[in-house]
């Protein structure tokens, strides 16, 4: 098995062992989901109490789920969160009621285009109980009636705790800081989120058997709520993010797609495009709009932050989106592999691209007298590599990046970055 | 019959009553085309002395015609001012003369590739005298032979007099104006501009009854010269033109054309091409050029205003323009009336755009707690209404505009600018 | 025979004069060519002492070479410098020794692609000695084993002495200058660059025969070393150098070539343009890039000049390039006319573009008081001639050249600048 077929495989089963765990904006499941990554990445984690304010929201109430189902007049569970946690709406109040069809309807909810797949619901801020279930159910319980009775119980609670989120650090040459962050709040939803999950913490595993030029930061948390807190947690330092990354929807059979920062032309942005172009992969790049995942809130406009997302099918263009059907099999070691092989590419790009100054700018330094340049002139074939020194050269005016230069020169990065290497060496040029 | 047909039976109406009047730049023909507009539309009417100077021009004196003619040896009158106020070079000198058709020749303009057509003709800066006849006629003529002679009369005078223009102010919220420029110089010419005074004073009577925010000033004024002694009169207030339109040409059967400022991005012009692109009108959107209408005034460089021009067949480009051939039959109720409707939706949307500043911009505020958003999560459809209140909040930052916003979000105007209200009414957003 | 054919003619003549001569960097064939340039065109021409320093690199010493051949054991000379100076490596250090095959192989340069052809070698910065020669050849001594024994000789040395280069300047009205430079250190190569010398010398005469508002500076310089010892010596200088042009590679029957400055968008660069899209040439314009000619120094980032790169079919783009078959039958007297055209057209353009200030800026002024305009109005075809004028008059606000407002107008520069000549004599424009 090839490396990157073992660590898909290892993602692969990190996704299937968190699948059954019920996560929400707050609770164990998140809890128990961060123990579980902790397991092989080391996490710092922040539990921020119910009521807490940040910026426009309150933190609120802990949501505990035990159980939840509706049972019918022959004592059978017809609905059973112990079957799957999607059955029930998220942050449902509790409630244990015999109540007829007719007035249970408006508390269940199903995807009659998609008759045996349960769909995925939440009532954060108002609130509300109900259930999801499969078109199939319903229908057979329509068949006997508005009048049939049920008794409807889920034993839940909403109070005071805590919203949990977790960290870990890559420490790198400066503390510039580049965010990767995942949402954790989804309940049994393989490719939302758990596959991004499985590959931000590989990239971290990656990341620190290298020593980066940022400090990598690794944001474990809540959607929007989550992102919020750790926005409103981190205000002070937030102009440490230089650059940052939204990871969802990691592992469909999709093609990449990557979404551009608010900024439109971030770092980020422009090494996202680099990698894609200059590799064999169908992808598409698309502009930022502010609805998806959690760069909605780093891209708010008082932040503003150069941060884009990364996912293969995006966010509610697939069908399987928020149901039962996004499941362990809806993902692929393959294509979980794909993705964190890209975001290595990205942020490697990322972590090497600066501006230097040539130190000769008047006409081109001597190259041959520092061994730089093959002193056998006049063929008409120029080596790719004294192109990218001169490349380099030319364009090191403080105000062309070496990923500019690349753009520029067409030339992959990786012969740009090695010919600012040589140049450093010959103190040609300085950062 | 339906309220646009109505409306353009009522401007078509107006085209015909106004068309046999011998306007010109200067004179009764214009002080009677501004009494019926008024008859409608209160105007205040300006009469600037002969002699009087603007920028580089002299207001000229005042042109009087009262009969011209040429009469043949039979006593018949051959060309006749009677029949059409096309015959007479406009601020002809008078001239009561016998003389041979070789004598005659020069002072006589045809078309002769549209031999039944009388071309419009004027010489209003340099002195001199003629008449304009179908190429038929002059054939006739011909026949005769050279030595023919002619009875030529025309019974005019250019004496110290007035030029006259008028306005109408439809007062808005704030004093900044929009202006809405047509000339009214050229005599019998149906869609140059007896359709543009038409459209133009519907839309005025259409403002009077909003309450629009923008101050919109209609001028009714000869070509050119009006224009510049309107400017040099208002210079002084000229900051307060925020945006302006030309119309002109607005009844021919033709698509609609909008000609850019000389800005080129100005807010008329991006009004102008979204509500032309987003309706299913086939148009043209073309750049600023220095020849037109008095849009070459209005963005000549010292002035540079943000002000286009909507025709239908622009300037010279169709066969009939400046001929006897643009009557009343060349321009239709429809076309008036759908000139008219461009106009309204485009002054809509330049009335309604501004720009607002995000009260909440770190992170998004909560919209659920506001009742601004539907409270159960999780569905994949979100709502256009929903979307439009993202946009509006995540754009809001001072720089760019709800059409800005709108053009990015790929959302209907109307759909942002409700956002904006609610958002506005639930002090999210302010001005 | 026409004008052109015999400028072609002419320019045929100088480069088969040219070919003869053994250039190199630095030596009596640099000397003897600007000899018989100067002939027709008076050159101050200057030595610059080897170990002068110049930026990062050092005058070399001067190479001379007097004669070089291969002596096989039957005393045939195999490969002889007397034969083509294309035969020895330039900047050879001398050798007198008997050598196997085995030994010498190292020091024998070929085409195998081409094998009748005899490749362009030099080692000037790494002392290095050998000879080039055709494959067939080869070919030939390898059939007489590796143990066959040659003398091989190089008669020459590298000793102190001079890099020479000459400088034609044609005065302007102003001291900014256009300079105009060619490389002069190619031997027996035909397109590159004695072709450029010879279009250089002509345009030179031309427009001594003008009087052209810049000074043109022409440099007949040895590649790289002599551009960087010409931009050394003019540092305090060299911000007179408004524009510039590269020629090179000027006489091959393929389509012309314009390459960017770094500016990319500097005077010449739109000039250029302009005239070659204006042009019924095919012609490719391409970005700068840090290879080619001495546009390399000249657009090095401590400079940044606005020069471009005129070619026919560019630097190394070629099969005959730097090789035997760059010979005077390579390059045609048409080319080297056409490109002599382009140039002259081109330079015409930069040399009359500039920007001037509209002094009645507040509407138009009235053009036909002055003599101007057509009194006549009304016509529906206006002069191009009439609209040349409102363009200037529009466009003169100091932002806009001539060419902007000719790209804009979409009027050939022509019209444009005679437009500008009658405002400028009706005193409604200014410099």
């Amino acid at each position: 098995m090839s490396t990157a077929s073992a660590v898909g495989a290892e993602m692969h089963t990190l996704v299937r062992r968190l699948y059954p765990l019920c996560r929400s904006i707050t609770g164990d499941g998140v809890r128990e989901t961060l123990r579980i990554i902790g397991e092989d990445l080391p996490l710092d984690v922040t539990e921020v109490p119910s009521g807490t304010e940040v910026f426009d929201w309150t933190v609120p109430p802990e949501w505990t789920i035990r159980d939840a189902y509706i049972v019918d007049a022959a004592g059978r569970r017809v609905v059973d969160f112990a079957v799957s946690n999607l059955h029930v709406v998220g942050y449902s109040e509790p409630v244990s009621r015999r109540m007829s069809l007719a007035e249970l309807r408006p508390h269940l909810h199903t995807l009659p285009d998609h008759p045996d797949w349960i769909p995925y619901r939440t009532s954060y801020y108002q609130r509300d109980w109900g259930f999801c279930l499969t078109q199939r159910t319903l229908d057979a319980l329509e068949r006997d009636g508005d009048d049939a009775v049920y008794d409807v119980v889920i034993d839940a609670d909403l109070a005071d705790g805590h919203l949990t989120y977790a960290e870990h650090v890559v420490p790198g040459q400066v503390s510039d800081e580049v965010l990767i962050s995942c949402h954790v709040c989804h309940p049994s939803l393989a490719n939302d989120n758990l596959a991004g999950i499985a590959v931000a913490s590989q990239l971290a595993r990656h990341l620190a058997r290298q020593t980066p030029h940022y400090t990598y930061r690794f944001l474990f948390a809540p959607g929007t709520i989550g992102s919020i807190t750790w926005l409103a947690r981190n205000q002070h330092r937030i102009d440490r993010v230089a650059h940052g990354l939204v990871l969802a929807c990691a592992g469909d059979r999709g093609q990449l797609t990557y979404k551009r920062s608010r900024r439109g032309d971030a770092g980020i942005d422009r090494a996202a495009a680099h990698v894609l172009s200059t590799s064999e992969r169908p992808h598409r790049v698309v502009d930022f709009s502010p609805y998806g995942y959690d760069e909605r809130q780093y891209c708010s406009p008082g932040f503003n932050l150069g941060v884009g997302c990364l996912t293969r099918t995006p966010y509610a263009a697939y069908s399987e989106y928020h149901t039962s059907a996004d499941n362990p099999d809806f993902v692929t070691p393959d294509a979980m592999a794909d993705t964190l092989a890209v975001c290595r590419e990205l942020l490697a790009v990322l972590d090497r691209d600066r501006r230097y100054v040539n130190l000769n700018p008047h006409g081109e330094p001597q190259l041959g007298k520092r061994g730089l340049y093959e002193a056998l002139g006049g063929r008409s074939d120029a080596k790719q590599a004294q192109l990218a020194m001169l490349w380099v050269l030319n364009y090191s005016d403080g105000d062309h990046s070496l990923l500019d230069i690349a753009e520029r020169a067409k030339l992959p990065f990786d012969a740009i970055a090695a010919a600012a290497d040589a140049l450093l060496a010959a103190e040609l040029v300085k950062e």
